[in-house]
């Protein structure tokens, strides 16, 4: 392996080593020694790669917040819909840099509803955090008390649910009756939920429990005939 | 002042400082030297209080969790309804043990239906969060990384927000087609995320935000008659 090679890996090893330490003993308390010994390097590599625990935190953030854009797709995109610029281009383009397999963000997909990839992300935000520890430690860094968030994890959700919630309405895929800004803070408050009761319990981030809550919302969000073409439990095989 | 009234006050005092010291720097980084200073007391008084900083927390979790109850009231009780048992007798008694004004719940007020009372108490939770200390730091220690939680608030609600929903249920006030266990989830999960996301920005446990995630919900669970006399702000005026 050569020596560039093996920078990163130490350096992924410390960010992977540090998001387990947040998550169970929190930032104030995680120790800097136990996240070498982790990571299986030394204290000096560590101060080698990250000047501080501040500075190890705000990786931990920004490697997440890499994870959730693989979630989230690049955003809503001009897509088709009734708006202005709308047409048979649109929505092209959408799955650059993402490998197939990169999750539910259904940026590639372009008959998906919005809506749908709403859904779609959310199952896949839920089921991401719990298998991914660095996205977990992401967003619980984003909550913790007395350090301020550089990348806000939660921020960045909330901007693309509401980018999300705007299409949608753009699209005629909401009824008329619908205050958009609802929606957007339902979701969000949503997930959020999800994610801090699911530190203590992983049934809050099952597949079926997000289903169940779009089950509920999807009938007053969405206008009787495209009701029925919209899965709640995900349009996605797993 | 005789001398225990006295300590009931530095008690008090205490159980006060400490949860806003929490509430900024979390439990782990919070001083008991700073919780001390700021109650206006010694640290020898602190010690004669509480032997330890998790004592403390099991305190003001104490304290808080007797906020949450005036809250919520004592549960929803056998109460009028379809099911066995029920008659005009059910509901008496609710009041005992509150004071008049003790908030919106709604222990006390016989006619207010099931989801009413479920519809009040999120509202009046939320705006006692952003006036209470305590009682918010008293959900965020439920939360806080490696510290089990003695008294876990955000449980506590749970199992209300549960009891309330089934009783919903017994007293056919949910539709038919609504599966219980996804309000209860809906409900708890939107409830902790407003507490969670209100810690950054009190905007979310505004009486509006509260107001519109029920005025999207609310059409989902109750049956058409019932829908007109529920009030997504609140039965209660402000």
């Amino acid at each position: 392996m050569v020596r560039q090679e093996r920078a990163v890996r130490t350096r992924e090893a410390l960010i992977r080593s540090a998001a387990e330490v947040f998550h169970h003993e929190g930032f104030t308390a995680a120790s800097l020694t136990l996240i070498s010994s982790r990571a299986g390097v030394s204290n000096g590599a560590l101060h080698f790669h990250f000047a501080s625990k501040a500075v190890l935190a705000d990786a931990v953030e920004h490697a997440a917040a890499g994870v959730l854009q693989t979630i989230t797709g690049p955003g809503p995109g001009p897509g088709p819909g009734p708006g202005p610029g709308s047409g048979p281009g649109s929505g092209s383009g959408h799955g650059s840099g993402r490998g197939p397999g990169s999750g539910a963000g259904a940026g590639g997909r372009r008959d998906t509803s919005t809506l749908q990839r709403l859904v779609d992300a959310t199952h896949e935000l839920a089921r991401r955090l719990q298998q991914d520890v660095v996205l977990r430690a992401g967003f619980e860094l984003s909550g913790e008390a007395g350090r301020p968030a550089r990348t806000d994890l939660r921020l960045r959700w909330h901007t693309w649910v509401t980018a999300m919630v705007d299409a949608a309405e753009r699209r005629g895929e909401l009824r008329e009756s619908v205050a958009r800004e609802g929606v957007v803070a339902a979701v969000v408050a949503v997930t959020v939920g999800l994610e801090v009761l699911g530190t203590r319990d992983e049934a809050w981030l099952s597949r079926r429990t997000v289903a169940q809550f779009w089950r509920l919302l999807l009938p007053a969000l969405a206008p009787g005939p495209a009701l029925g073409a919209l899965e709640a439990h995900g349009s996605f095989p797993r």
